[in-house]
């Protein structure tokens, strides 16, 4: 006989108890992995469509293969991207985003667009706000 | 006479040059800024209107008086956020999203009602995923 056992975030899910809002909600766990600068980038190349692993390489400039083998191991194992090896010479191994990690693509270019679109006014604010820390001194 | 200076983000600003894509685009501490779990927690509580230090920590469960401090003040920084201190004793401090900080409440709370919505999914695709490894071995 089972018993439905309670999960790690049955405590934090419910809205009573403050959502993610609760200490230690590990709903913070998932926000650092969607939040994180790589899956940004990576998601935003896997949504248009199955890639091999030097095709996510070349498109995301600057990033190392570890980093990236990393970044898509840690989503596949959170269900998220499907790594396929074909059996060729040399091996194609190829990334897919699931139907789970499509659900990203929404939220997440939302704030890839927002860095896009604002990171010059950003900077400027930046640099005034440390001139006028300076000019304080 | 003044000559316009060339910002460090114009040559990954332009689509052309690849935009976030490109290696070392400044963009992306821009991402990394607003995909900070922190910051996505703060801005969900200053949306609802100006708060004093103390109702934003009590608001972030488990957050610490000095990350909250610097998430804050990088905020301000960044000039999402205004900080206004009011001559009483003790001195009022009090937070608000500035107009700029207010156009990161959608793509913010895309993510964060993202991570609330589908943990519970992800931490059990996960743990699938980790007893799969497991049984290989």
């Amino acid at each position: 006989m089972e018993t439905e056992s309670v999960t790690e975030t049955d405590r934090c899910h419910a809205k009573a108890a403050g959502g993610i809002y609760a200490p230690g909600c590990p709903g913070r766990l998932v926000l650092d992995r969607i939040g994180d600068r790589w899956t940004v980038l990576i998601v935003g190349v896997l949504e248009h469509g199955t890639k091999r692993f030097s095709e996510v390489r070349d498109a995301v400039g600057g990033i190392t293969p570890k980093v990236l083998t990393q970044t898509l191991r840690a989503l596949e194992r959170d269900g998220l991207v499907v790594r396929k090896v074909h059996a060729e010479v040399p091996p194609r191994v190829e990334y897919t985003l699931t139907e789970f990690g499509r659900s990203l693509i929404g939220p997440i270019n939302g704030i890839r667009a927002w860095a896009e679109e604002n990171m010059d006014e950003l900077f400027a604010l930046r640099a005034r706000y440390d001139e006028a820390k300076t000019s304080d001194q």
